[in-house]
């Protein structure tokens, strides 16, 4: 593939390093969904350095950064109420060539400045656990509300990093893999619940006497999307970031009988409003709060990512949480 | 049954109405639920007047009311928070017999005095009137805000009549009957829609363009639940009030990708804070925005309540809306 | 003045209507502000008819219009969050060369289309009409919330009219004017107060026995401040609309014991979010709720802004509300 | 005097500490307000043992508490709604005789129960503690936003330490005192101001460009809450909880024009609400990310209540920030 060159607006980065997220194994398992338009972009969590910018942008070269990978339209209503992570013609991975890249052009206005002692390699988490964090920033979680997150891998590690941060306790976390439950201790869970050894519901509500003031659902299944319902308190609310692939039988009377409430979270702020949310992970990276290494369990080269990254990753059980390609 | 007597704190209502809901059908045909206790009291929306007081309470002999059939705890979490209608252990239906009968013996607290021009048998509506006022209070909707309501019974006209009460616009209806259509447009509703003859769905997003700010299901089937929430625009809100006999299948990834959020609403306010809402209604009973006679059908003797009553109810294609029992 | 053309994206209006505005008065008799630039244009609540577009509209001509008068700069954070009425670079007159002119031309963004059934020239009173829904919608104002409105000029007026239309009530107004007084009672009020006559603090704490829920500044005097505040209950909330020459003295301890609450409201909605306010003042001139002979008190001729306008709505005891001048 | 002994509903509490606050220096030196009864309880920040109780308590004898002063009615409307801490009837006193004795009678439900690990000397710092909780929790501050606190007294420090816990930052603190600077740093300031040599609202704008999402006013005067104000973004917030002695100037169109907003803040939860803020703030300390001794500057003996603590505190260039009193 020829080395692509930024157009105006546009910047070369010198890729550090990408993530490997379970959307991209999708695509290398299932292939194409019927709407998705070849060539198929893989790879959205990069971090890296400018090495050349094109006409009006005034980032230097040489700066560290990180790389947002969608881009809203700018013209729906949606983006003209400021809602672009809601865009109805979403770009969602506009980086070429895709993150599994030497070197890949983006829009100036998707990358995020580094700040010192944040490297660019470090800093491919970033997208992952924003979307942790705009999903505790979307729901109504605040100091001293207890929370349950159902799932712990890298999405609900990032909820659980934020809802400590957000001032939450106590933090159950459901979670079935032993490593991603240390992990989860480690970034500021207070109580680990097996659910193939207890019912994380029942468990909650005898902890908390009336069940939790928020619950995240980090999983993308029938089961756990209840028992996050059902483990909140009377006017308590459900988070939703699990992608779920058919319908799930909910109890609707659980909602209305004790005015529960459910809200969806996708992706994390985008366009003209990116910085914000990138900014307070970064400072988190930054003071050490959080951690890269607790996240990465493995790094490999561009040639390994099918054999070393999606096949591994495919396998029934490995230990695994977050894989980075680092060219 | 002998004459009650009020004790220390309660009232004797003479009873001007009480209204058939449909829980009370409810009971007609298939008895008890598992964990209800005998002897169930029928009848909880009624107006009347007071003619005998207990001990300790300030209401004069002779004045007007109308009852909320509720009474919390006052002891649990929820009481102690203020959210007396999620009261974990509510007295359902606290009047002495039940409202299908001459008098009844009721709390003082669930009295609300009626303002001149309400007559105490038009009032019998304030109850099922104020689910649907509650129901708009707890949902989002505000001036300016579009909104579809699916169906159009006694609770669903309700949420029509605030939600034009508080000012939102276009008002969208789905319901089947067309006398009930009829009094939706009354109340206040700018389009309705039979969903026997066009997808809901589909009308809404068409005149929309965006699809409602705001919906309600106001029916208790998984089919118009889906339709309530798919008929929202992105951030939008799905109100619940119907009572679901089972589970219901949605779509969890209609919620997260549009960030869209459901909540349920049940009862209206209720003991200390039982006022405010009654008020609201019994303020649009005695303006004439609201006319009794427009959810109102027929009015029935005591001695009439299970044959023009219940069993009228349940027949297919009556087209009842509110029967009220009037000895 | 030579007529004006529009250029790609704009139109040329047919001025029906436009009305006088306090600002314009202040500008009439004070002249310039420190950092308002020459020439100022006055006259920006404009009604009237599409006649000439420039390129790439798509705004038919003959089209019935009323013209939003700020332009958001669509670069600043706030246009950026979508909050464009806080635009830090407003172009807060954008119609050239004024209202007051047989024809102007606008940005086609700013033109918001009639419905049929209102006339160009009743709409022209849509502008300042907004600002009034605008801020009843910043506001926490609900079904059933009682609200204080100190002051009845045609912003008081249109806070009046769609505290009703939320559901208010009782809705409270001070207002010396008889005149006004009249109309905020045909407009939605349920009690007027006279301030020279007794004190509208006193009365409505009489009155609620609380405080007001909400109470709206719509004078710009420390004295109604004050009272706005005091009106409210504990956990209340003031919403101050009225522009202060300079500083007013509160009691910050007022705030801080009862855990009320202040915000200011500026304009309407604009620039991409535009047309939601507009609309749900259009719909109410359509229904007949809002009657433009209820607000408009004179209609005069363009040779007669200066004398029959500015020159009478300085006189101290006229009791014009909104005059239009109509070329 | 004689020992004090618990009533039905009451305990005996074993003093170990009780803190020094503002208010009682207050009335150490200016005597009563006018409304204020005798005799006056002086000293409300208690920790200490349960040594004995009245009939109907369930704390056993022997258990370490936390004691909150204030005693809702249970019979306002406030307390119908809720809402205990703006009780119009609040008992705002209630231990008996005052904290700084050996001993004191408290009702149990004014007691919270301390984790092991946290001593009850130490405890004693959580009413004030708790204070600057309440005021982040009424606030809108949540993570990833920008906020000044003014004014790093014990107050304005819990204010910053739970900012912090609630993932705000950058967090800016105005504040002359350079060892309160240095706390206020410790606790989780990123910038400290002093006032006295740069002006604060100048600082925060040039270091974020638009001002701070939420501002905290911990002082008191009028020069600090208009620097609150002025130093909040369009659409910003300010939190007052410093009591002010009289009237203050401000900028109503500082409000107006950039839709910024204010709310007072009192206390913290109370009566049946008392416990969540206070274990909010008693799991920090168990944790550590609180520590008394940040707090703490003194501990001195009840003989030397008035000589080593009102004096102290009064002298001008004192260093102290909380004495607590151990008998
Ligand atoms: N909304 C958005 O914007 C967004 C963005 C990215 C990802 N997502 C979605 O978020 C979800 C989580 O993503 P991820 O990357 O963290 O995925 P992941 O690595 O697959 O993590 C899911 C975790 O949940 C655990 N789990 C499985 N069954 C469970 C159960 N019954 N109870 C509790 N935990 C259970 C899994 O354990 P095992 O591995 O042992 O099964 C795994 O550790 C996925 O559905 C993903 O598609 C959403
Ligand atoms: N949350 C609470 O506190 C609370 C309190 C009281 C009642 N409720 C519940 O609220 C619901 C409504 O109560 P209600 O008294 O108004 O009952 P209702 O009289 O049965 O009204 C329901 C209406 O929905 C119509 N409908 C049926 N299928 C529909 C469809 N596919 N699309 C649109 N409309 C459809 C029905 O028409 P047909 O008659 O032609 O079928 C009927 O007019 C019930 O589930 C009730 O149990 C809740
Ligand atoms: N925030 C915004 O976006 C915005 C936009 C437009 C206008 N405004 C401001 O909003 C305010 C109202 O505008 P307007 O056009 O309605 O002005 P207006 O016609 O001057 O109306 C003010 C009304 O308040 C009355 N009033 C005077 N003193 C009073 C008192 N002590 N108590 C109660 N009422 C009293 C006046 O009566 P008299 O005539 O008898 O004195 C008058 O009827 C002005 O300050 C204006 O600058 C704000
Ligand atoms: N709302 C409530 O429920 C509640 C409860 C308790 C207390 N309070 C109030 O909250 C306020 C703070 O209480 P506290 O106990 O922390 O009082 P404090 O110890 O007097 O703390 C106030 C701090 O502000 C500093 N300060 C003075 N002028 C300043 C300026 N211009 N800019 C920045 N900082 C300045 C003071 O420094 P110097 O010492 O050098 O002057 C002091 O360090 C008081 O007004 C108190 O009455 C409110
Ligand atoms: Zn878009
Ligand atoms: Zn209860
Ligand atoms: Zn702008
Ligand atoms: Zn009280």
């Amino acid at each position: 593939m020829d080395e692509p060159t930024p157009e105006a607006g546009e910047i070369l980065v010198d890729v550090a390093a990408c993530g490997i997220c379970g959307s991209d194994l999708h695509f290398y398992t299932e292939g194409l969904h019927g709407d998705a338009e070849l060539p198929v972009t893989l790879g959205h969590e990069v971090g890296g350095t400018v090495i050349q910018t094109g006409d009006g942008v005034d980032i230097e070269e040489g700066t560290d950064v990180v790389l947002s990978p969608h881009t809203p339209c700018m013209e729906c209503w949606c983006c003209k109420d400021g809602l672009y992570n809601l865009c109805t013609n979403l770009n969602a991975t506009s980086a070429k060539p895709g993150g599994y890249a030497e070197k890949v052009v983006e829009s100036a206005d998707n990358a995020i400045t580094l700040p010192d002692g944040v490297s660019p390699e470090d800093a491919a988490i970033a997208q992952p656990v924003s979307v942790g964090l705009h999903a505790v920033r979307e729901s109504p979680l605040g100091i001293g509300d207890s929370t349950l997150v159902v799932g712990a891998g890298p999405i609900g590690l990032g909820v659980v990093r934020f809802a400590k941060s957000t001032g939450a306790g106590p933090i159950f976390v459901s979670e079935p893999q032993e490593s991603r439950q240390e992990v989860a201790l480690e970034l500021g869970a207070d109580v680990v619940i097996d659910p193939t050894e207890e019912d994380p519901v029942e468990r909650v509500h005898e902890e908390t006497g009336t069940g939790v003031d928020v619950a995240f659902e980090a999983v993308g299944h029938q089961e756990t999307f209840n028992q996050a319902i059902e483990s909140t308190r009377a006017n308590g609310h459900t988070t939703v970031i699990g992608v779920f692939s058919g319908e799930a039988e909910i109890s609707p009377q659980s909602l209305v009988s004790h005015q529960r409430s459910i809200s969806g979270s996708t992706s994390h702020q985008l366009g003209p409003r990116v910085t914000k949310e990138y900014n307070a992970v970064l400072r988190q990276l930054e003071s050490g709060e959080l951690d890269a290494d607790r996240y990465v369990t493995s790094r490999i080269g561009l040639e390994d990512v099918v054999e070393d990254g999606f096949e591994t990753l495919l396998e029934a059980d490995n230990e695994e949480r977050k894989i980075l390609v680092c060219p």
